[in-house]
């Protein structure tokens, strides 16, 4: 690996000092630092700064930034086929690998070959309006049917690869992949997915239907969320960070993405390690 | 009981035939019918459409409709002294008492003085903004704090009796009343309160911290909900029918009404047999 | 305050240090020391070592132990109307007040009259066997009807006051005090109760009727377990140190007792603060 | 298909008539009734009346009974190869395809060759005490560690591939199948796993942290849990009709079995479509 690409989150104040010193040990260790990327975490859509027309050719980024920061970067990169490398600017990140001070071992490791790129699974989101595609998003986490903050309900069936499955009256439905099991499909009582498990998981929001449990699907099924009833703002977010306004009647289409996200991994950390210390960080009962 | 009022859901089709068949079987048995109140379940207002004065003297209402109706008649009633009948015209009515069929056994059972005055719990919200009162709501089921389709979270504090109790990273938060026990706030994971108990409960929806529980507390305590971040969409609704926008920095109090909702039951049912009949129609996994 | 008896578990070991200093300080306090007690944790059964018949007159006990010496203890102080307070010698304590090296500190409050006695609910759990009373005990936790190791399940109706709740197939139910509403019955799904909550919560153990919820019923209602089928090594619990073997037929009674349990609070801290400092104990996603 | 095997549950009343009704139906059809079988659903074990030792040329075996019998069943054909269709005698089978009066219908449809057979993944637990192997079962729903009636807790660790996941402390935890997913892992609040999905679900049982959850594995690793403390009526059950008593310091081991549960499907139901009727019957609140 030899180009390396930056992206960094617009949003948020990055020292100059800390761009500085990846400029600085990046050329120490023989890399050349080829594009910068500014990623704006708010809106979810990336804006390219100075775009390289050889951007395709590069062969890592780093994202400075926080997980936000990095989902949305990955939404560019992975389709690109380029590995991104998350260096963790806020709290713990689930999805960062390095904290600034550890970038110097970061290019170390990174130039004696001494790392994995992790793939994980990727969603497509199809929203199809009158049998016409309306609205197509790609995210890592997962893509979710959502009501208003006034109304209280949205009525959907839920189909797998064509067979009905039921018809739920809830506040909404979250699709996961295993990355998006440990994020808000979690919150919504969710099971976790280990990376390796090729599976979505449905799980609806404060169902009113009691019996309402979440289920897992082979990751080479195709999920239809037939809308029957909506209110004017229902959404689908993906990743919480692309959203679309869903009218009565709109089908909602999650499958596998043709293309896998790539992460460079550099510590031997599991991913129940993250798990453990995620899960330490989240649960606590606040003081 | 002399003198009877009619609050319809002008939203309903209401058959002529049932309002005259009321008038007719009233006048049969004695009653005088006295007013007409129209009911906006939609918009969750009561629009009176004759009002008299004397309402005030009325013994009793008759309220036309589902669930929805009752609830927004109560908040119109309750605080007057005025018992409520609900009859029934959607599917399963929680709060409603007769199916219209069984009007003519209805005023037979009050003429005979065979019923009972059951009272519920109702709760009053109020919104601080800058230490003043910027809204008052008044609710038989809940109160809830709700984030809008696109955002993903709200934190706020909990505090009762002005002791912090804990803060949260969550969708939202619902305080119910036991009547609103087994609504909202059971598809949220709460626990089903016994009508008799004075206390509401506290649970919040999908909350990050995982350790988060549906907290009972007594019902001579205020609650304050302290909104420390909450984006543009978020709301207060009280019953699911009144709603006001929420803002960084408010607080949401949530107390026991100086005053009760009045139901006439004329049925020996139980508040038992009720939930297993609502718990059977809720709780189907649909065809 | 002045007589005050000692508590400790005999199955821990206790230093003769600590019973020294306490021996020490209370005569340096001007309190008379009076009994010794020996509770026994693992088997549930308080052993008085030297009983003396005046021992209603104590106007305290100190428990010696962890949260089950505290329950042993209280068994035996309740009904005799004697306060306790527990010095903790294991892990987070949760009915403890003191830790060892705090003694000087609470026998100083103690003497300037700087403690309020807080009272919590006790149940009385009482089977029935054709009729007649087989056994009774009482708890401050919860009663707890649970299957063995090998069955899968229990089917038992619920009733509170004679009114039929609902049936259950499931692996037991708990019946707990807002005291034991944070110990198991909180492991297996149920809400929180504020201790002055006057209520139990009913939670079914891994039911197979999915749409099972805990319930909330005021306390000075009788809640009654039927036992439909069981195998036979079905058995009643009280806090969990307390057994008895349950038949097919077999009637569980579970009604506030006629006393309640007195704990000596020296300290300002609330239930929610004990509560924060549990939950973050307790629900760390271990290392 | 030629050769048909009957195996039945010698527990339950089975008709004659409706022994002899397959056997004339079966001769009518042109099959070659080869052996009977008597399965022992109470106790578990499939006892074999009158074994052929060319059983394994079976083309199908007939069972005759409820789940239990066809679990029971099961775990003797699978790893022979031998597919089972099971007639249902009870209450709502799910394992089971056909009712008593369709025993025409289907050996109509095995004649025309108008079936499928469906795989499914089976079980292996493997008990290790002190390095070696003092028990092994097969399954085709869960391995089950559990406390007994008046134990309150077992301390245990689980590793997936000798990976560190967490510790609980929990009445036990249940490793299922996707077929195990809706059974008793669905009762301590699992996920439902569709059957193509190829996991494992681990969920404890009443675990005492609270942010305990399901987590989901691929099927190719293997699921070591180590047991750190646990009182002495503690088991290993497998579709809860094997157990073995397990001490402190066993280690249980559950990876896929080598082989996998074949079972004839004449009709074209879906998993969901007998998930829902599941869901109707089994989540009733019940009068």
């Amino acid at each position: 690996m030899r180009i390396i690409g930056i992206a960094v989150n617009k949003d948020k104040k990055l020292s100059p000092a800390l761009y500085e010193k990846i400029m600085e040990k990046a050329s120490e260790y023989g890399f050349l630092l080829k594009n910068r990327y500014a990623v704006s975490g708010e809106c979810g859509i990336v804006e390219l700064a100075e775009i390289d027309e050889k951007a395709g050719k590069l062969d890592l980024v780093f994202v400075l930034g926080g997980d936000g920061t990095i989902l949305c970067a990955t939404r560019y990169f992975a389709p690109r086929g380029i590995p991104v490398l998350g260096i963790n600017l806020g709290q713990l990140g689930y999805l960062s690998e390095l904290d600034p001070q550890e970038i110097d071992f970061g290019l170390q490791k990174i130039q004696a070959g001494e790392f994995i790129i992790e793939d994980r699974t990727m969603l497509e989101a199809v929203v199809l309006r009158e049998q016409r595609e309306v609205a197509v998003f790609h995210g890592l986490n997962d893509g979710v049917l959502t009501k208003g903050a006034f109304a209280r309900i949205i009525n959907f069936s839920v189909f797998v690869d064509e067979q009905y499955i039921t018809e739920y009256a809830a506040d909404g439905v979250i699709v996961a992949t295993p990355t998006g099991s440990t994020a808000y499909s979690l919150s919504a009582g969710g099971a976790i997915l280990d990376p390796e498990v090729k599976a979505f998981i449905i799980t609806p929001i404060c169902p009113h239907t009691l019996a309402a449990r979440s289920l897992v699907v082979a990751d080479d099924k195709e999920i239809k969320i037939l809308v029957k009833t909506a209110l004017e703002s229902s959404m689908l977010t993906v990743d919480g960070q692309q959203g679309f306004g869903i009218r009565k009647g709109d089908e909602i289409l999650i499958r596998k993405a043709p293309y896998r996200a790539k992460f460079v991994k550099l510590k031997n950390r599991s991913f129940y390690q993250l798990l453990r210390e995620k899960m330490r960080e989240a649960n606590r009962y606040h003081d």
